[in-house]
C-alpha cells in the first residue's frame, strides 16, 4: 500500500533508507510563485542535524540538500520539487553482528513478518533519518506559512521528568531565540541545566530517555481545518504519531481536560479594542469543531526514550534462538530522541499547517 | 474541501445535519460476502443510545437505522452500503432564542467564519449525532474484524479524576461485560460508584466534567498498519482526534513513556512453548515501527468536559454586542461526553482496524 | 476497493441499486453559499428522465429527488449534500427467469466472478439507474459553474452512422435551445428525422443502435486543469469511460488528428481588438498541456448499442448449461442508449469542470 | 495541487524537468519480494530512447537510470522505489531566442497563465521528458504482472493515414518480436514500408504526422477493474489522456461501436472443452461493467501530430506582439510522436493493470 505520502494539496512523498545512496522528498503541490533558494532547507537541516550538540548522536550526517526540479529562477514554479539528500555515513558493516536479531523496541521484527524481507542496515526504511526529508520539505511549508503571516516555535517541555514551567502569553519571538540558544532546544535555562545532568546521567548507564515536545504558533487566522475528518488537530495527531517514537499527542490542556468541569475549561469569547472577536482563555489549543479560532495553535507530543541502549538486552535470533542484543560500537545512539525531534514536530506542523491554508481556499464561493 | 470521509480501502462517507431530515453514512470498500443484517447495526447503536442511562443525555434519539444498498440476501455484495438513520426529534424552536450567540466552546464562530454560514439547529453539521454514523460504519468494520478473529473493548479509564486501576492480562471477553453492565461503561465497579456520585455532583452545578477513554483489542495479527505515513497509530490518533471533544491521544505507555528509562521501556522479544515470538511487556501498546506486533493494541483518548452546560457563560452576539450565553431549557445536555464516546471509539478503531487489516492484503507478492 | 467516489475537492460518492429502496448521491466539498433549491436538481433530472420520449425506454422511473442534507435556508453550507432518489419502480419479479443467465454485453458475469454475488434484480448495482445520482450531482455542479461564468451543452452527434454537420462558431444558447426541442437531443432538424426513422426500424427488430454524445462548453478561463496526470482531458476521459457502455473519447480533432500534419492541426496565436489572446482554430478542443486555452471545450463520447435487445441470443446458464437469453416482457430496453446519455455526459462534464475550478485555486500564491 | 501522482496502491509520483539536473518517478505501494533490477529498467527505457532510429527525434538523451531505494539483495522490500535519471544533455542555451514567444501547440501559454511563471528551457514539465519516468516505473510494473502471468504490446495501429490490417487473434509473443524488430514499432512489414515513405516525405516538409497506437494484452485475469468510478477503461483512459499529444481513446470497437447493433457487438458466454467460460468475440475490448471479462484487453490511442514543426508558423511574444515562431535549430523534433509514444503508453497499460491487479485483493472476504 503506498504508505508514503503526507497531505493532500501540498503533499510530500519520501523515499530511501538510512543506508542507501540517499534519501529524497518530492513535494507536490506547493503553490507557484514562492521564494525559494536551498538555503531556506540547508537552514533547517542544520538545525536537526545531530552532532550540532553532545546530547544527540555523535555520529555527523552531514546533510547536505540539493533541489532537482520545481524552482526556476528562484522560485516555485507548480511543478513538484524533489530534494536529495545523499548519505555519506553509508558505511553499513558495522550492522552485519545484529543483523540476525531481533532488536528490542526497534521495527526490524514487523518490517520482516510483514514483509518478508528486511533492509538491516541502519535500519533501513524505518529508520529515523527518514525524518530529514520531512524537515527538508517543512522548510519548504514554513516558508510558505510565512508568506501569509504564520509562524511557530517547538521546544522541548519535558525531558526524563523535568518539565518546564508553564509558557504564558509568549511572545512568539523571544521563545524562538532561547529555544535556538539552547543545545536540547530548550526554553528555560534553569530547567535546562537539570536536563543536561540527568541525561549525562542516563548516558553514563547506556540507557535512554523520553521527552515530551511542545509547539505553539502565532495566532492562526481563523478557518484552518476541515470538519469532521479533517479536523486541524486530527491531521495534526496522525502527523506526530507518524513520527519514529512517538507515543501521544494532545492539544490545549489536553489530557489535563479530563479533570476539569465544563465552566473551567471553556474559552469564553470577547472582543478587543479593534472590535476583533478572540477568546479569553485558549483552554482547547486553538480550534472548536476542528477549525482554528483565531488564537495560537498549542499542542504537545510525547516520545518514548530511544529504544537503542547500550545496555545488553536478551532478545531471540531470526531463528528464534534466545541471544543478547549488544549495540555494536560506533552505531548511532540518542540518550534522548525527542530533542532531535523538535525540528522534526515544527516541520510536520508547518505540512499540516501549509494544507489546510489551501484547502481553506476552497470553503467559499 | 472534501473533508466527510475516513478511510482507504474501506472508506465511510457521513452526511447529515443534527436537525435535518436523517442523517447517514455510506460505507465503500467493504468486501463483499459479508453476513450483515440490520440488527448488526441497530445493536451498535443501541449502545451508543443516550437515554440508556440517567448519566447521558436524556433526550431520547431512538436511533432507527436503515440499510438502503450494498446488501443482498443478508451479505454485502461489495456495493456501497448506504445506512441511513431518520431523525426523529427535529424540533429547533428552542435553538431561536440562541441563535444570534457565540456558544462557548463551540463550533458555531468558526463554522461561520469559515463558511459564512451556520445551520444553527442543534448544532447543524458540528453536532455529535454525526458519530451515530460513525457507530453505523464502526458495526459492519467489527463484523469484517471479527470474521478474521480480531476484536476490542472501549470503556472509561477516568472521569473527572477518578481513575480505574491498570488492568494487568485482561480477558477480553470478562472486560467486555464488565462493560457492558455499568451505566456509564466502567469496568470497576468500585469506581464506578465513586464517578457517579461525582456526575451527580457536577450535574447539580449545571457543570460537566472531562474524561478518558482506553481500548484494549484482542491480539492483532502482526502487520496491521503500513510505514511512514500511514502508520497504525497515526490513523488511530487522527481518527480518535476527529471526535468531537476528543482531546488528546496516546498509546502504550503514552505520555507517561516521557518519563522512564529505555531500559524499562523497550519490550523483549520471547517465545512462547509453540514457539511463537511474542514480546514479555506490552509498553509500546501494540505497534513497532507503526506496525502491529502481534500484542494487543492499547490507547487512551481524552476528553474535555462537555461545552453544554446550564451554568450562564459571558458571550457575544454575531452582533459582537456582550451578552449572556445560558443553554435553553430542554436542550441536550451531557454532564459527561466521555460515557457516551466509549462506543464512538470503539466503532472508530475498528474502522482504522478493517481498513489496516485490507491494505495488509498488498504488502507481499 | 472503495470506488463509488469522483473528484478530488468537489467529491461525490453515490450509493444504491436498481430495485432497491432508494439510490443516492453524497456531494462533499462544494462551497458554502450557493443557491440550491430542489427544483435546480428536478430539472435536470427530468431531462434525464426516460419516457419523456417515445425513443427511450419507456418505464416511468418518476426520479423524485430529496436534498437531505447541506443546504440551509437556500444555500450550501459547506457540509455535505445528500441527494435521495427513492426507487418507486422496484418490482423485481420480471427478473426471476433470467437470474441464471449470464447476460450477452453486460456486468453480472464480471460481477460474480469478482464478487462471488450478485443482485440480479435489475442489474443492480451496475444498472444504469446509478447515473440518476450523477445527473442530480451535476445539477449542484452546473449551478456553481454557471457563478462562474461557465456553461456548456451535449448533444446527440451521431446515431447509428448519421451524423450531424460540423458546428462553427456556435452559439451556446442556440444551440441548446435546439439540443431542448428535439426528442433525441439532436441539435439537427433534418438529421434527427433520419435518426429517428433509424431508431424505429432497429427498435421493430427487437436490436439497439450505438451513438456518439459532443459536448461543447462556453470558453473556459485559462487554467482549467493540472499538468501531467490531472490534466482537465484526462480526468474528463475518466469521467466519460465510466459511464455504462460508453467506449471511446476524443477530444478536438480526436483520432482525426492522426491523419493531419502539425502545421494543420496547431492553433495559432492571436489577440482581438481588446488585446485578449485567443487561438484562431480549436483543432486541440480547448487545452494545452492538459490547461484550458480560453477556449470551449469539445470532445466527443461514443456509446455502444445497448447490450439489453429483444432479439433471442446465445448464453450460459450460472451452471454452464447453454441457454438461451430472451428479455423479460416489460423489462427496461432503450433502443439506443446514447440518447439517455446526453444529460449524463453533461454532468460528468460539469463535475470534472467544477472540481478543476476549485483546484485552480491554489496554484498561486 | 498535487498532480504528479497516478494510480491507488501501486502509485507513482513523477518529478523533474527537461533541462534540469535530473527527472525521477517515486514508486510507492509495490509489494515487497519482487525480484528487481536496474536492468529490468534500462531495457525499456532503451525502447524508448529517441536516436534508436532515424525516424524520431535525432538527440541522444542516453537515459541512464539508478534505483535509490526500496530494493535490497535483489528485492522489492515494500518501501518506495526511487528512480533517477540523470539529465545530460542540459544545453538550455538554444532555447533563449524562443524564450519570448508563444509556442504554438505548446503549453508554454497555459502554464504562463496558471503559474505566472514558465521554465521555458525544452518545455520545462510539460516535455515529453517526463514520460520516460513512466517508462521505468512501467518497467517495474510489467515485472510485477508478469509474476501474475499478465504480459501485453503496443504497437503502431495508424500513420498519417496509413492504417495496419485488423489483428486476428494474435500470437502475443509473434506480435511483440515483430514490433520489436520494427524501427517504427510496426508489425506489418508492408504497412510499415508505406509509413516510413510518408514520415520522410513529411519529415522534408519540415511537418509531422498525428498516429494511432494500439495495445493488447494477454487474456486477463476476471475481475481486474472496479466498478462506477474506478472501471478498468476509465482509468486506462485517464491514463492515455494524461499522455503529451493523446488526443483520443477507445476500447474494444470504440467510435467504430456507435455505427453497429447490439446483436452484432454483444459478445456471447460460451465455454470452452475445459468447461471455462469465455466470449465468442471481443466487441466489447475485454471488460464489461468496466471489470476484465477473462478476454484481453484492447484499446488504442490517437496521437495528434507533433506541433514542434520547422516550419515557420505566425504567433505573439509574451508582450503580444505578432511574431513568427521558428524551432531554434538543433532543438528536438520527431516528425512523428505517436512512434516514441509506444513504450509509453505500454508503460501506462502496465500501471493501470498493476494497480487493478492490487486493488482486486480486497474484493471479497
Amino acid at each position: 500500500m503506498a504508505s508514503n505520502s503526507f497531505g493532500t494539496i501540498f503533499k510530500i512523498t519520501t523515499w530511501g533508507e538510512s543506508h542507501g545512496k540517499a534519501i529524497g522528498v518530492v513535494i507536490d503541490g506547493c503553490p507557484a510563485g514562492l521564494e525559494l533558494s536551498i538555503e531556506d532547507i540547508q537552514e533547517e537541516l542544520i538545525r536537526r542535524s545531530p552532532g550540532k550538540n553532545p546530547y544527540t548522536s555523535p555520529r555527523n550526517e552531514k546533510d547536505h540538500a540539493e533541489i532537482f526540479s520545481g524552482v526556476f529562477e528562484g522560485r516555485t514554479t507548480g511543478a513538484p520539487i524533489s530534494i536529495i539528500l545523499f548519505n555519506q555515513d553509508a558505511d553499513s558493516s558495522k550492522y552485519e553482528p545484529i543483523k540476525n536479531l531481533l532488536r528490542p523496541g526497534h521495527a526490524n521484527y514487523t518490517y520482516l513478518e510483514k514483509y518478508g524481507i528486511f533492509d538491516y542496515r541502519g535500519g533501513g526504511r524505518a529508520s529515523a533519518r527518514e525524518t530529514a526529508c520531512r524537515v527538508a520539505a517543512g522548510a519548504v511549508a514554513k516558508k510558505l506559512l510565512r508568506y501569509f503571516g504564520v509562524d511557530m516555535a517547538a521546544y522541548i517541555q519535558e525531558i526524563g521528568g523535568i518539565a518546564i514551567n508553564h509558557i504564558e502569553e509568549p511572545n512568539l519571538e523571544a521563545l524562538k531565540e532561547k529555544t535556538v540558544s539552547s543545545a536540547i532546544f530548550c526554553p528555560e535555562m534553569q530547567k535546562e541545566n537539570l536536563m543536561l545532568t540527568k541525561i549525562e546521567e542516563v548516558k553514563k548507564e547506556g540507557d535512554s530517555l523520553g521527552g515530551i515536545v511542545e509547539v505553539r504558533t502565532s495566532p492562526l487566522p481563523v478557518g484552518f481545518g476541515d470538519p469532521i475528518y479533517e479536523k486541524l488537530e486530527a491531521n495534526m495527531a496522525k502527523a506526530m504519531l507518524s513520527l519514529p517514537a512517538s507515543k501521544g499527542f494532545e492539544i490545549g490542556l489536553g489530557f489535563q481536560s479530563a479533570k476539569v468541569k465544563g465552566s473551567m475549561h471553556n474559552d469564553l469569547f470577547s472582543k478587543d479594542s479593534e472590535d476583533r472577536i478572540f477568546t479569553k482563555t485558549n483552554s482547547c489549543g486553538g480550534t472548536l469543531g476542528g477549525i482554528s479560532t483565531g488564537a495560537p495553535l498549542i499542542f504537545r507530543v510525547a516520545f518514548k526514550p530511544a529504544s537503542s541502549i547500550y545496555k545488553p538486552q536478551e532478545t531471540l535470533s531470526l531463528q528464534k534462538e534466545e541471544s543478547v542484543f549488544r549495540l555494536p560500537e560506533g552505531s548511532r545512539h540518542d540518550p534522548c530522541v525527542a530533542i532531535r525531534a523538535v525540528p522534526v514536530v515544527e516541520s510536520m506542523a508547518a505540512l499540516v499547517l501549509a494544507d489546510a491554508l489551501l484547502m481553506n481556499r476552497v470553503s467559499k464561493l
